[in-house]
């Protein structure tokens, strides 16, 4: 149990909002594919934006919502799935963008879509030691630059957004349970092989562009999920001590057809099971505090409530955690 | 104050060894140039290995010092500063190698060159909180791929490696201070512009190369570094409540110049101030872990000792740790 207040969210989208029927156009597909498949309608690609210019936005709104200045965060935490850039660390670039002062650190957290809850996790108990007062989590992710527009499957569930989240010793609010495993022998299900000091940027040639975007096995992956995600999500249950009739389940919104099988698998009816991503995409790192947010926002978790933040993520991990809010 | 205990620490490096005049080859410098302007007389380039096996590698040695087996960790971080792909999270791909359980998740943390000194910041505090009890810090960078062989004052200054280091509660240590800034204002005075969401590899051409290599501005951030890192070396003293007469310094072994011009301004004696990069060269992440293992295994650093851990990172950031070993 970690004493811990998510005292605001944050949230910001790039300007250019994407139809279902213009990504249709971009992948080459038939009208009504993407509704029929991904269930996507709308998404949003960045244009001018950056993922640090629109974590720096999320960050603000947080802090808006929280009552707080910038002044008085002493920590700031990048949580991100994909890269501005291959260096320095995200955290830096929104620090910058933020113009916050040197004596607050910026580092990543990355445990790619589930990022959020990692970090959550790991600064919720530094606040609990007294190491930070007020921590601000980013999570900012452009998928749209890496996306294979030849692999419908994959090209259409994706947009692109940022999402943040300040927390605090505050008068309420714990973590009662918080768990993570790593089905490493999958990682391959999901990756992007190039980009990094395997497959260098140098390598590029037009006939490797596949090798540097997203690429899944969606079938397997979700094998994996459904065959592990079901008593991962019990057990979670069970370290909490509460029921599934007690909570609101923020799953990472990774796909419309893969969250309605899970919700299936997990016995939640709709409304304990928060689905927003038909309006934004797989917003990846994003898209769990985006949802948080979403959530706060339109009044379905209120102070005092019981929620579980719970995904899967590229490695193939599945996280979770059981919140008083 | 955080009671935690270094149980082991270990280090790989890649087979192939690089002299000094090989480098003068491959950048095209006259004869002496390498050890009259980085003072690396050899450093370790990956040809077969990747960062994950190197990382692995290191990670097996720091649990045979530690007198532990694999089935007794419990978390695995990896703390690097380059990526071996853009997807899934660098953790995940050394978690696959080491042929970890599912029940041992596995994150990043990074903040470049300091990412070690974070991760052993925020898993300390996790481990004081009864949240794991055997955490593996794998810092695991290959340098190599992204050298701009036409920029001779940072070609000549790196090599490939890996280091890592498992913690837990044990019957001494404590970290007694640690500190972090981040002067983002600074952030392109040493970055990889390219590479992510900014400039994609889908974008590279042989004529933007530049783009996506390692870049520096050496004097500026030595300015700054020069500057800042003095006073916040004496804060950390205070703050932990030591003299630098009783502390064993091991600083990020960014290069030997920099080093030497370091030590005179913290005012430390050659003794007190640990320095190897002739042999390794600038190991990004894997530096200051390697540094502190080598300073192990040669009987420098001894159980009860007090320890800074210190150094700067892209971003720019300072960072250092003042441990009772």
């Amino acid at each position: 149990m970690t004493p811990v207040t998510i005292l605001g969210t944050g949230m910001a989208l790039p300007a250019r909002e994407v139809s279902a029927a213009e990504v249709e156009q971009l992948a080459s597909l038939p009208a009504g594919w993407v509704m029929r498949h991904s269930g996507v309608r709308r998404r949003f690609f960045a244009e001018h934006e950056t993922a640090s210019s629109l974590g720096a936005k999320a960050a603000l709104q947080a802090l808006q919502r929280a009552g707080l200045e910038l002044g008085q965060v002493d920590c700031l935490v990048a949580a991100c799935g994909t890269y501005e850039q291959a260096l320095p660390c995200r955290a830096s670039l929104m620090h910058r963008q933020l113009g916050l002062s040197p004596v607050v650190p910026a580092f990543d957290v990355d445990s790619t879509c589930l990022s959020f809850a990692t970090a959550l996790d790991l600064l919720s108990l530094a606040v609990a030691a007294g190491r930070y007062q007020h921590v601000l989590i980013v999570s900012a992710d452009l998928a749209s630059p890496g996306l294979n527009w030849r692999d419908p499957e994959s090209c259409t569930l994706f947009g692109d957004g940022a999402a943040a989240a300040v927390i605090g010793s505050g008068p309420s609010g714990r973590i009662l349970a918080c768990a993570m495993e790593t089905h490493s022998q999958a990682s391959a299900l999901c990756e992007i092989r190039g980009g990094g000091s395997r497959i260098h940027p140098r390598h590029y040639t037009p006939d490797r562009e596949g090798e540097f975007l997203f690429a899944m096995d969606g079938p397997a992956l979700f094998k994996l999920v459904a065959q592990t995600l079901p008593s991962f999500f019990d057990r979670l249950l069970q370290q909490a001590g509460v029921s599934r009739q007690q909570v609101l389940v923020i799953p990472h919104q990774a796909s419309q057809p893969s969250l309605e099988k899970l919700r299936r698998r997990l016995a939640l009816p709709p409304e304990r099971f928060f689905n927003v991503v038909a309006d934004y995409g797989n917003l990846i790192a994003a898209s769990l505090p985006a949802a948080l947010h979403l959530a706060v926002e339109s009044g379905q978790l209120k102070r005092g409530d019981l929620v579980v933040l719970l995904g899967t993520s590229a490695g193939v991990s599945l996280g979770g955690m059981v919140l008083e809010f």
